[in-house]
């Protein structure tokens, strides 16, 4: 299994985390691509593959092709790479929120591996920790796909296309919108000169109470209470930030509907 | 400084922690309150207090007597404890949303002692990471406070009522809101019978993140990119959802206003 051949497309947070993980793991990177060829040659050194910055030099296997690249550039990639001639292996992208289809011109076996996590260059996922979402137009490339995630992350769940999007919309919500809302406490407090470490065991504490409460039940707050007098004063505070009062607003009013449904 | 008697009127969640954190330091519990009479016992028997269901029944001391009172009971409490005839020890409420102003026509020290962090009944706390915000009408107390906030929780922040006000309105953000996100996930999960707890390593991942890097720079996803097909396919996703659907357009459209500022 793990001499199965792994081609890295895309040497971005996505790319490198995965490439460095399945390395990591035994398996055997033997090209990384990326436009930038010293990403490229970073990556690949770490991994023990051949750098490449141009989608032609790709060679062809029956391996995994590995699609880490942006949304909007998966289609094309594929199609460059089948026009290289790049015609036995699997191509697997690594999207939450893109069709598995766009792959279908390009490739025989085509399927997704989207592991539900957010990257950054700066820290090192626990992978062990991540679920790995996984779908194949071969039911055989599923369970060599199920295969890897179970090895390299946490859990494989094969999913359809509609669950998977479902997924990616939720993780917008906890991940992306849950940082914004972290980014306007920030300005709250910096608009007081108070430090915004202070919020750090408090959003810590929020995140972990969810893995032993539900959500629902681990509501407080004024919203949730219904306590018109706090909400009142809080909007009062906010209203020179009229951008932040109307977020407030808005979430207060549908947590509090929420509630009374 | 720890003979200092201390007096916790309320065993709601902050006060059972409280009393729980401050016994544990060796501070003296003398009397807890609740109406309760259970609730009251219970506590009381866990620090080594008396407990007692009626407000007359409070003794007088000139130690600290902490007012963990839902925000809108707090100046009635105080008016009652006054009524008993207390009158020479400093009163503390610990709401952040509560001016230190309402005890002010009932006690001559007063002020205010509120931890930054949210609890429940099911889960301890860590105190050694919760700061502590510290407010009083007297320097003296000020000081006693802070000591006492020092030696239980992390640090005390002496700060004013605008501050803590501001405080206050940003954890809302962080804290509720950012809850009733992981809310909001869960819902679209169990839409698709998927499980949260898929959700789970990522929720934890966002809120450490911010240890490292400002929210701002932490900031990911089709929002901040302006990545308008993938918005339009989430939100096409939700229509069959419309307050979740309301929901994520506007915080995406302030993410996208956000990045463009």
């Amino acid at each position: 299994m793990k001499t199965l051949p792994i081609t890295l497309i895309g040497a971005g947070n996505v790319g490198t985390h995965l490439a460095k993980r399945l390395s990591e793991k035994g398996y055997r990177v033997v090209q990384v691509f990326s436009r930038d060829k010293a990403k490229a040659e970073a990556l690949a050194e770490t991994v023990g593959a051949v750098a490449i910055d141009q989608l032609s030099e790709v060679s062809s296997h029956d391996g995994l092709y590995l699609l880490a690249v942006r949304d909007d550039v998966i289609a094309e990639t594929a199609c460059r790479l089948s026009e290289a001639g790049i015609s036995k292996g699997l191509f697997a992208h690594t999207s939450g929120a893109t069709p598995a289809s766009v792959l279908q011109p390009y490739a025989k076996r085509y399927g997704i591996f989207y592991p539900l996590q957010t990257f950054s260059p700066q820290r090192t996922p626990d992978f062990s920790e991540i679920p790995i979402c996984v779908q194949a137009s071969v039911q055989e490339d599923e369970r060599l796909l199920t295969n890897i995630a179970e090895i390299i992350g946490k859990q494989a769940v094969v999913m359809e296309e509609q669950q998977r999007i479902a997924l990616h919309v939720a993780a917008v919500f906890v991940n992306n919108f849950s940082n914004y809302l972290y980014q306007t406490g920030q300005r709250i407090l910096e608009k007081e000169q108070l430090d915004f470490k202070l919020l750090l065991p408090l959003i810590r504490e929020t995140a972990e109470k969810v893995r032993h409460l539900s959500p629902e039940a681990a509501q407080t707050g004024p919203a949730v209470r219904g306590d018109e007098k706090t909400i009142a004063r809080h909007l009062a505070y906010l209203q020179e930030i009229p951008e932040e009062a109307k977020l407030y607003e808005m979430i207060t009013k549908v947590i509090f509907s929420s509630r009374s449904t």
